[in-house]
């Protein structure tokens, strides 16, 4: 049996958009009074980090800060940071993020990412030619290079195009040294359409080292010794200049990416929102970071004194990184474990005093594992500071990252 | 330093409900042609599903169909599996999918989980009042059903509320027998405001126990003795009749639920769109459904012949119930595994022939892993026949569910 004709039909009448949902909370009101589950982005330990990364920055005066917008995916919060941190930019790792970007009115961006496909080509094309917009954008295939630069000169426009070196990811990039220099020699023949605009030297593999010794280890030799290869070989090729762009480093590791001397931006994003698997890291005090994004959840049933059940489960909460923490209890005390999609389940046969936090209608603040998948799955960041709701600001770039 | 009230004053007009982005594709086109990552719904295979589902119900008139939608979330796929199955009416888990059946025409509704904040009771009033809306609630506690009472009469409506009984899933719900019945008597003692409509006796964790007999045990062995208790405390307490609803089952057991004569109403939703979760169950011929939802995707970079890389990655497929599977590749030639939350990395060290299939621009089918969680990532269903793009529908339920 096929779906009927008429059904189809009223189907049809689905393609118009519809709206995001209804912000989950109002300013003015108590952040306890918010709909769960729903993102909390506390407005001053927001202030605090970016305080933070800024004096972190300051001895090396030749490092310009690009935080990555893909962690919070909102024009709103890029545009608190860069007020913050005194960024002229932002990185963004789709197009569909940096389109956002540039409604919501920030205008400098290094797309962190390759672009391929014909359509999305053009895309990145009429978004370069918008008024204002400083659009950079990576790649580490000659192919895509000659499609980069038959769309730019079709489009009449000129891009920047920085080469991606696999400085030991192993997921996208050419190998460092003569082939980043071949490519990079590709892009400089395709001028004036396209300008060869420095490399990408980004491990995310490193950010997540424990070790603040190990961490600092894997970026001042394998990828150093990588990147300053691949300058070598851009330099020998006659394709190099000391204003060129040499980008990379993350939470885990900028301050490293900055003593290198060879580094002159970094990339840092999650620092402002920040996540339990950042938060175990080791780290030195001056890039020590507090949480600022929580996920606010409801008891929802207490069938058990020793078992509590939230309103948040994967489709509110990634666990890719681990289960969220639960604020306000002592280690052990009380465990989150999935419930499956809609549910969370916290465990509290560790517990006695924290098990009274968890009636039925209570809310509970859990800080999430890993906060980029998470902001993925949330429409609306609430904005608090003091306890009271301040502002509700919309997450326009999530989605699946077209 | 605190955010300027200039910036802040600004970002309030952010609280204009931005729309959804536009859909991924056009009616017309080859589906190739598709803005990646998508998520694709294979009309035929669906209609062959609903058949299927249909066929296998047949001998068992006494039990009715009522579908999931907490899988699709999408007004357009719930009306048409309605139309192909004949069932009359949906589950959700959350009240925004409910609310979001009810605005697309869906308006028969069981809300398979408990309601407990103020809010919550108040909407969930609100939308059992509109014009034709039938509609009915679990609850597992006492406290809870006090509250719906309260509202309800308030709201000058009578609520239909179930028993949500926990047959093994120690998730909510009250245990099975005198619990239950005691409950089952408190939502008696609130009449009229409310009406007990009968139990919910869910089991999820067996759905994907991979053998027939062992999923088969756990249906007619633990869950039918819980259920049967819970009917007869309900009959001693003097609140059963023949005509209430016991309510249950999945795409993995509900023909055993079916089997046992007890239930009269089955869950089954995932069969609608399937998973590799669910291919992988064994299954009785009869109750095998096959692939509707894929993850179209686009190959970004070939660093190495033995290496793709994919722009799907955790915002576009959840990866907790493991990898998805590439469609047209034999086992181990190419294999899934996780790039991070914007790339998926193809190893196709295992693979000679089909490495052709992924040059930089091609595009990729993958089969999810889990359909719900990767889902809800999206906004748009593509819904395909014949290669062709047929039509695309929003997921106006997705989000974290509020």
């Amino acid at each position: 049996m096929r779906c009927s004709a008429t059904l189809l039909q009223r189907l049809s009448a689905g393609m118009a958009r519809p709206g995001l949902p209804g912000p989950p909370a109002c300013a003015g009101f108590p952040v306890a009074a918010t709909d769960t589950p729903a993102l909390l982005l506390d407005l001053t330990a927001l202030e605090r980090n970016c305080a933070r990364i800024k004096a972190a920055l300051e001895p090396f005066p030749h490092v310009a800060l690009r935080p990555h917008a893909k962690a919070h995916k909102s024009s709103a919060v890029a545009a608190m940071t860069l007020e913050l941190t005194g960024a002229r930019g932002v990185c963004c790792q789709k197009l569909c993020e940096a389109e956002a970007m540039v409604d919501g009115g920030i205008n400098d961006i290094l797309l962190s990412n390759e672009i391929v496909s014909q359509s999305k080509i053009e895309r990145l094309c009429q978004l370069t030619a918008r008024p204002g917009v400083k659009l950079a954008v990576l790649v580490d295939d000659a192919g895509n290079v000659s499609d980069l630069a038959r769309e730019a000169a079709r489009a009449n426009i000129q891009l920047e195009v920085l080469v991606e070196v696999d400085v030991g990811q192993n997921r996208c990039g050419v190998a460092p040294g003569p082939a980043t220099a071949a490519l990079a020699s590709a892009i400089v023949s395709h001028s004036p359409a396209l300008r060869f605009g420095g490399l990408q030297c980004y491990h995310g593999l490193t950010q997540h080292i424990r070790s603040v010794a190990e961490r600092r280890a894997a970026i001042l030799g394998p990828v150093l010794a990588a990147t300053k290869a691949s300058i070598a070989a851009c330099e020998a090729a006659g394709v190099w200049s000391p204003d060129l762009r040499v980008t990379g480093g993350g939470t885990g590791t900028f301050i490293f990416e900055a003593e290198t001397g060879v580094f002159n931006e970094v990339q840092a994003g999650s620092f402002v929102l920040m996540d339990t698997d950042y938060t175990d890291n080791d780290a030195e005090d001056q890039v020590k970071f507090e949480p600022v994004l929580h996920c606010l959840a409801t008891v929802m049933s207490r069938p058990l004194p020793e078992r509590a059940v939230l309103d948040a489960g994967t489709k509110a909460l990634d666990l890719g990184c681990g289960p969220p923490r639960v604020v306000g209890t002592k280690p052990g005390t009380a465990t989150y474990r999935s419930g499956g999609d809609e549910h969370g389940i916290i465990d509290l046969s560790g517990a006695a005093v924290e098990s009274d936090m968890f009636k039925v209608g209570s809310v509970v603040w859990v800080q999430p594992s890993h906060c980029d998948p998470t902001v993925n799955l949330h429409d609306w960041f609430v904005l608090h500071r003091d306890g009271i709701v301040q502002d509700c600001v919309p997450i326009e770039a999530r989605g699946p990252g077209r």
